[in-house]
């Protein structure tokens, strides 16, 4: 194995470009210490009066110097081996020092012209940072060259990995900082490793940043030993490169050294990849110490600040009612860094201070990989026709249907093989979601040791697999935001495990949708299956529809939510979401075999709709209907029409209207919503004083929360979920929830008395059934033969 | 260091020993195999038919015979070592070890007697798992010993170290499955040995079982080299303890060696705890690398199953329409176990095994511990009132309503350090989150090196903080569910990270609840601040209030949600939750200085009630109400009453009620939560025909769904967030969000045609005030003096 230290020369940076490094490093810090504290006099041409200084201070110093030391040398290196890269800020609170190096490099001012490179600029600079409207302690959407905000901790690496994928060029340096590394998402990202490609994939380089505190702790992995830290990331399958001090000179050499080697590294094992020797590759990683709050104020009032927790944010208060000698403080503190001889009278970085800077789109704030939407290019789409199933009268017999839907997405990898943009992610699931067909087409990616008999793994592939919902979700996202496409397939109840990570992209969406700079990039698309009500083994753990309730409550220009009721509908349905851009797609869908309703005419014209009456099911074409029976899902659609089907054989004289709706948002009110309903449109399908069964799949209380404000709302019973579950059949797990086909009956029974001594006798006999029912599935652990054959008859 | 091979002698187990835990290991493989398969013949007596197996076949072989393996062992060293040892079931699908082990020791019989130790009581054991009704093929509430579902995967270790903090003599073995450890979760996990201190805290032995696979993929540390996976151990650091292969006589040996050489090192920690040499402990693990399915089917049709992911789930199909050969596998499978060797005529294992089992509480199945109720002692609580904020006036000043709880849970601390069965969770956020005042009464618990300025840190404590939520959750329902009380204390946002977590949590509780032998276990207290309206710096990230949602989704017998206006509401909240059983509470509470309402005898009644007319600002009480404005939360009380204020000056004719909610589920129907208002009730606060303007602290939508079906839904006009944020202040967020006290009372005026041209004009003057408002936050960075200084005024 090489040591870390083989290959480091003493010294590899001449004197004078080691001075104008730390020069660079002092106008990065310098602008930093601008933005927490100054609103005016951003050169210091004048003594500092609290005057110049904002009125509120808000921010965060501690990660800031580390991360302009970082970039400062990743310039050197894009300069010097002409590197493809971008800069990834993982730890919470690197906004200031991001805007700062895409300052520095020119880019922000070509993102935002009002903020230019003299002294008006900078004030303005200053100003907007952590300011009413202006831009956050982040590396936000607003941040160019950033795809990853880390507002949230722990999905860095995730991104970083994602975005490397199918771009054999790209480097991404990924800033990792020490308190995010507690985090489990972060934890586990370490082992992305193991599913890289050198071939055909990109690079990325960690730097794992050891500050040595979170907000008012130490962190773990700065209190571990050398020996200890050494191991486990060579234990992650990592090669440590060290860098650690707190002396400039001393450090800016390291630094270099590090890189130096680090490239290196890099060039060698995708030198390996193609002279293959039997080896994983080992990539080389940085795991930098540095003290927090670098070059800040020292001690204030006998407290430690740098090198201390209290580092973490604004470091020292300037304001009336704090000492008043801390304006001094700050004043020294920022001449400190010299600025007068790092930008000229003007308040332009010096020319050869700026030549330190890479050009062109090798700036990392420029490189057009960190905003996908401008690489993005549409993916070629098989006619999605082409893998309709025949479905001759409504209720044939199904194969599953994201089987089916399958098939489809196998075609799409072939179809986009050669542009390599197109990727699914699952964790360990996509045969258990029934999608493996699309092993004719590709393989899950791997590049650990493959045995005899794996099936599907190969070096290289379009299928990412590892069990964590939260690596799947990353590595999509990053994937998503450097310009490509992709899918996440997952078992229903388990996507709530990256509840959050969805809302930190969402509202990514939404904030970089009201950029005019930043291109709308690829939807993610969300496959959920192996849904709540077949989970006949699993039972109540993996019982939970309530993604969509989460998913809902995010702004509506980002967020849809399908649930097709058969095959043809979800192929329909995936075509659509593929085709689409900056929405996060969320679509349910069932894997077992299960009947079809629509042939794919139906389903187009179904699914454009959204929503709709299905005729074939529904006996009030000639007149008003005495109820409506409703249904989103496929599992609530096969109890409504069982439903019917008793209905209109026991009671034919009713008038029933069947709805199924596909795309969910359409119950909500078109104010609301694009994709709603408006109360006219919603008023003639639902009626406005009709009883409305629904069936849905998810918990009830969704569907009422969006129609909680249409005409008809008092006339809505809605049944699904209700958190009532167990180890059980398909069917009595709608009848622990009263969404079964007899308990719907009874529901329209009970809200219409004109049923009169026939509606209380059929009641009868399904209170009965249902007891027979439990005694048969009791009996046999399976269900009766009348439900498990039962057909739609027209 | 140590090596792991010193200690262990050559051959610890005498043959005699040997060849009976094999017979026992051969007797709950066999009850495992009889699990999946039969219903009927349980012992084989008779030549196995089609009739005698389930209909469905559901359940998984997988990790079951390791897991035996491991069940057996324990068991001997809980014997040999008089060890007080529980059993955590990491690995998905163990539940078939699990009831084996425990039916086994015995400790099933006794829970469920009808599950008797002889041929019917076989079968019934059989008939029972993956049947409707019947048990889960995880180690569910149901299973004796069990305190860890394991249906979704992650969360073994934390809870692990949650049972062992605070228990000294506790030992738990937790049984790591390798495809679980790829989760995040779990990554993390193992760095929890950071922070025990085994002077308090019992011993979490892991036992990272390699069995190769998961669903269908490889585990990725199944597939990295012998030295990276003790790297990466010894980098976590542990002393890793290697058990590798998959012949019985030597696996028996090795296992027995390696889990005498970890109780000895166990041993060795404690007594180094006791005689300090400075370096934190380095506690064993056990790294048992056993083939999936191992003694089942080794091929079927070509296809290897044992050592393969075909071992999974049911590795062998048998039905009418398999192969007919496969029930005489089966039949050889399950007699390769000889089980005349093992069970009597009457089918009762013989009393030689037996005598392997330890006895009594010593038994895995029966451990108090595993029953946390059982052990569960109320806490000790001052009188929360003595820590009443003064409230002369309603608008008093606040110092922060967090900061005023920290007092009465310092006390808690205090109270009950003796019994050491309280402590406080939080991810790094518990100083962020203004409870620091804690610090005077305890520590932050941590285990590795303190620095000379690192404060409230020390090796024994009450507050346990890492920076992860999934940590911070896991550990408290280890803690909770071994029958200790806790709190969780999280930024609102990012509770979220452990939405899946709360799911799995209620459901347990839930479940247990159904079971008469589980006794209630402490509520799981969810603390939630930093909320959405209070994110002046870190903006739009930071902002989602939407864990409520999450949470009423979940049964209505399990969840509470309180959202206290002010201090002394908090502090009668708190006092409710931590002396309420089974629950999951959720507090939503600010942390900056803000109004309070209430004195301390006002606060008790109004959270007694849950929700009430507030008097003081109302002014209805002589007649009907024009209109009713409520609110719930903090800052939503705060606008609400400037809105009154308003209306109160400029339109003083109108009849104004105004409503607090503290309970949440006040609003739902008292059919739907028991906490439910009647609509009696309800009607009586809100009207049947008046409008209601409610500012709601999180989405509105939420407000809507708990109220669709309240006679006065109509008139229901609810604000609240609506995910429009930025950096801002305070007062900008309610404005962005429309629930600004200009909105609320223009809102009002929309509403009351009857206020004629003074509405008109009133809503003139409020519109020029909002364009004011941003006039002035953007030149001046903070709000205006009128915001800023606004005091209620009867």
């Amino acid at each position: 194995m090489e040591s870390s230290a083989i290959n480091i020369p003493e010294n590899p940076l001449p004197p004078g470009l080691l001075q104008q490094m730390n020069a660079y490093w002092r106008a990065a810090n310098y602008l930093s210490v601008g933005q927490l504290y100054l609103r005016n006099n951003p050169l210091l041409k004048e003594p500092l009066k609290l005057e110049h200084v904002k009125n509120m201070l808000l921010g965060h110093w501690g990660t800031t110097p580390g991360q302009n030391f970082i970039y400062t040398h990743l310039n050197r290196i894009i300069r010097e081996y002409d590197l493809n890269m971008i800069y990834v800020s993982g730890p919470g609170h690197g906004g200031p020092a991001v805007v700062a190096g895409t300052y520095l490099e020119g880019t922000y001012t070509e993102v935002y012209p009002n903020i230019t490179q003299d002294e008006e600029g900078l004030k303005r600079l200053f100003t907007q940072f952590s300011y009413p409207g202006g831009i956050s302690s982040h590396a936000s959407p607003q941040t160019p060259g950033s795809i990853h905000e880390g507002g949230e901790l722990g999905y860095s690496l995730s991104h970083s990995f994602g975005a490397v994928m199918d771009n054999p060029d790209l480097v991404v340096a990924c800033v990792v900082g020490d308190g995010e590394a507690e985090t489990g998402p972060l934890a586990t990202a370490w082992h992305s490793n193991k599913f890289l490609n050198p071939l055909t994939d990109g690079t990325v380089l960690p730097i794992l940043h050891l500050n040595g505190y979170k907000i008012s702790n130490p962190t773990v992995l700065a209190r571990i030993s050398h020996e200890e830290l050494e191991q486990l990331f060579r234990g992650y399958g990592w090669n440590p490169i060290f860098v650690e001090g707190d002396e400039p000179e001393q450090m800016h050499r390291d630094m270099a050294a590090a890189l130096d080697y680090a490239v290196d590294r890099i060039k060698q094992v995708k030198y390996d990849a193609e002279h293959p020797n039997g080896q994983r590759p080992r990539w080389p990683m940085i795991i930098l110490r540095s003290p927090k709050g670098w070059t800040g104020p020292k001690e204030v009032h006998g407290y430690k600040i740098e090198g201390n927790f209290r580092a973490h944010q604004i470091p020292l208060a300037v304001s009336a009612s704090a000492p008043a000698e801390h304006l001094q403080i700050l004043e020294n503190w920022m001449k400190s860094y010299k600025p007068e001889e790092l930008f000229d009278e003007a308040g332009k970085l010096l020319p050869e201070l700026q030549a330190l800077a890479p050009e062109g789109e090798r700036r990392m704030g420029a490189n057009p990989h960190a905003n996908g939407g401008n690489l993005l290019r549409d993916l070629r789409l098989p006619d999605f026709r082409n893998y309709a199933v025949t479905v001759d009268a409504p209720g044939a017999d199904g194969e599953g249907d994201t089987y089916v839907s399958g098939r489809f997405l196998r075609d799409v990898i072939k179809e986009n093989q050669e542009k390599r943009n197109f990727r699914i992610f699952g964790p360990d699931e996509t045969v258990s979601n029934r999608l493996d067909i699309i092993f004719e087409a590709t393989n899950r990616q791997w590049d650990a040791p493959i045995a005899e008999h794996d099936e599907f793994l190969a070096a290289d592939g379009s299928v990412m697999e590892m069990l964590s919902e939260h690596q799947c979700e990353g590595w999509l996202e990053g994937y998503l935001l450097t310009g490509r496409h992709g899918l996440f397939n997952c078992y229903e109840a388990f996507i709530h495990i990256v509840d959050s990570m969805f809302n930190q992209h969402a509202k990514w969406l939404k904030a970089s949708s009201e950029l005019s700079w930043r291109r709308k990039i690829a939807s993610l698309n969300i496959l959920l299956t192996s849904t709540v009500w077949r989970q006949d083994h699993n039972g109540f753990t993996h019982q939970d529809p309530g993604f969509i309730d989460h998913v809902v409550n995010k702004k509506a220009t980002i967020v849809r939510v399908y649930l097709p009721p058969d095959a043809n509908c979800l192929l329909s349905v995936m075509d659509h979401c593929l085709r689409s851009y900056h929405y996060v797609n969320v679509v349910v869908a069932g894997k077992h075999p299960a009947p079809q309703w629509l042939n794919m005419e139906q389903a187009v014209a179904h699914c454009t709709r959204g929503i709709g009456i299905w005729d074939f099911a529904s006996n009030d074409q000639e007149a008003d209907p005495d109820v409506v029976m409703a249904c989103s899902g496929d599992v609530p659609t096969l109890e409504i029409l069982a439903a019917v089907s008793i209905l209109r054989e026991h009671l034919p004289e009713l008038k029933i209207r069947v709805i199924n709706v596909v795309d969910l948002f359409k119950l909500e009110k078109s104010t609301e919503h694009t994709h709603g309903l408006t109360d006219k449109d919603y008023n003639e399908l639902f009626t406005t004083d009709k009883p409305v069964i629904f069936a849905f799949h998810g918990y009830p209380w969704l569907v009422h929360r969006l129609t909680y404000n249409r005409a008809n709302n008092v006339n809505m019973h809605v049944r699904g979920y209700k958190e009532e579950g167990t180890i059980t059949t398909s069917f009595d797990m709608t009848v622990l929830n009263e969404m079964d086909r007899f308990h719907l009956v009874m529901d329209v029974i009970d809200r219409l008395p004109q049923t009169g001594s026939k509606g209380v006798y059929l009641k009868q006999q399904l209170q009965d059934k249902l007891i027979e029912h439990k005694h048969y599935i009791n009996t046999n652990g399976k269900d009766m033969p009348e439900i498990l054959n039962w057909k739609w008859k027209a």
